[in-house]
């Protein structure tokens, strides 16, 4: 088994710690957040992390009716102005804590007077000390170059954040979500192999979803290419409905992750769309009109509104881990690539 | 010659009618906007008019420091949340002015307390109408289906109000910019057709480039998709070295828009490292070190700074339409899609 495999199954236990070890710190970020009279938040991230961040936007803006901007970092590490930040909180989130580039924007937003909040894996990295607070992701250290544990346990600190720096916090219990995520693992993990396996020899995919699960569709995409060398592309159904349509033609192969949900009819429409157009759609759905009218498809558990993402991730995840696998590629260690990258 | 082409070649026009007839009214917006000390400012667009907010986004957080968020619409028109808008000014930019989600989250923000701008090509549309002010692309008619004046149109006025909106505006004169426009055509026109020509059985393209031109890459990005059904994905230079790279193999294409710039070096380095790798790199460029490397090249006129999105905008807008005719496909109607999508 591969060391990334095994940082996978090793999620729902890196959630619970999560969830126990940052209740105090993100009550406190809500109550500065509140007493400071905040309207606007910044994230500032890469990669994976990013993927996260946009997340955390989705979630925030949806229950939190708080607006989200993602900070370009070349602005402050190249283009050299000091952004004014005051009126924000600044989301600085990283692995490693040690990203240049993101220290510089957390380090500009300190000085124009942002609250600045970290999120990392290591409480004595550069970014968890600079910031005003930390919210540690716990989730031991990751040996596999491709982002293992951290995509989870960053949204599930997002989701705990925004939570809380809501004036209405959404129902859900987060505590339930390990035993939630440990089912679905035993449940679904041979069938998600096989669905993997199944693809290995396709390229050039559209990943197509829309809403919550958004930052799932993106983080498929970037693992695809980093671990499968595949080319890839993410789109809202909505904006690719808005022209990139046109490139759909017989045979098209497209991943839509469909969970039933607010968009459950525009799934279908779109699902309908492109088998009529003579594409090859492939998906992860409860969705039963959607599995009938796909060239193959895995069959999700069930899952509504913010639940949604997370067992989704923990899917798209076993997927890329094995189609790396049935190509004879060890996702440990892509070509190409460096666990930490230095970038300005 | 196709009526897309013909539109085009009427950009220079087009920028001179956008300076002339905005200047009244981006005075007002800018007045009323530093008045009431606003700190953050939110788009709304979809397609061509969202990469137009990207180039807006980049080039007002670097002369301006005022930070950009851009509005995901779902979060109104689906999950039906208020998100607010207080202390932000929202810029709602749309080619038609009539696209149900862009109307709704300008309400949306009207209802929070925004300041609110409308960027169209219509007068009385109804998002024209609805905003406080309205600015006017006076790009005429568009008969062809992908956007073709109404880009650059936009990026004027985006560089006109973001300069206006600084303490300390940036120093280019654009009133030159037409001229110069002019120029371009004449002295590129035939190079640019023989470049797309020579590239037209090609497939799946990564597009790289960095900082001001990162809008001209996702347009070019989406104009391959919808006008030479074409798969292509546009990255950061950056972004794409933090783990996509994994995907660089023998013989993978990639296009580089590499002005020289504060990124030159950067720019530099990236194609030396996909050359090490194989990859077939084509460029639109003014670095001799880049056309060297390149398997194929377009050489840029030289241009700094600002002037360079409006250049490598006309570039790429010329090279999509060559490649669509040298395709055999009739650019002004692309397959599967329409002129107004009414999205939500």
């Amino acid at each position: 088994m591969s060391v990334m495999l095994n940082e996978f199954l090793d999620v729902p236990n890196v959630v619970r710690e999560v969830i126990t070890r940052n209740k105090k710190v993100i009550a406190e970020i809500a109550e500065e957040f509140k007493r400071r009279g905040i309207t606007n938040i910044t994230t500032v991230a890469r990669g994976t992390s990013d993927n996260a961040a946009t997340y955390f936007k989705y979630i925030v803006e949806a229950i939190g009716h708080i607006i989200v901007s993602k900070f370009t970092p070349s602005i402050t590490t190249v283009y050299g102005a000091k952004v004014n930040l005051h009126n924000n909180m600044l989301l600085a989130v990283s692995q490693s804590g040690m990203s240049t580039d993101t220290l510089m924007v957390a380090q500009n937003a300190k000085d124009t007077g942002a609250m600045t909040v970290a999120v990392t894996n290591d409480p004595n990295s550069p970014l968890a000390k600079l910031c005003d607070y930390h919210v540690y992701l716990a989730a031991g250290q990751e040996q596999s170059v491709g982002a293992t544990k951290t995509f989870l346990a960053q949204l599930s600190s997002m989701y705990l954040l925004s939570n809380a720096l809501s004036p209405s916090p959404a129902k859900m219990n987060i505590a339930q979500l390990p035993p939630i995520l440990e089912n679905f693992i035993q449940e679904s993990k041979k069938g998600i192999q096989d669905f993997a396996e199944s693809l290995k020899d396709i390229n050039n995919f559209i990943i197509l979803t829309r809403g919550l699960t958004q930052a799932v569709a993106s983080e498929l995409s970037l693992k695809m290419m980093t671990t499968c060398y595949k080319l890839s592309r993410p789109f809202s159904t909505c904006d690719f409905m808005h022209g990139p349509i046109s490139i759909v033609e017989e045979g098209t192969p497209v991943i839509i992750l469909a969970p039933d949900s607010e968009f459950t009819e525009e799934f279908v429409a779109m699902t309908t769309r492109l088998s009529l157009l003579g594409a090859n759609v492939y998906s992860f759905t409860d969705i039963q009109e959607i599995q009938n009218m796909s060239k193959k498809s895995f069959k999700m558990l069930p899952c509504r509104g913010t639940n949604s993402p997370f067992l989704y991730s923990m899917a798209i995840e076993l997927f890329v881990v094995y189609m790396a696998q049935s190509l004879g590629i060890n996702p440990d260690t892509p070509r190409n690539a460096k666990k930490i990258t230095i970038t300005k």
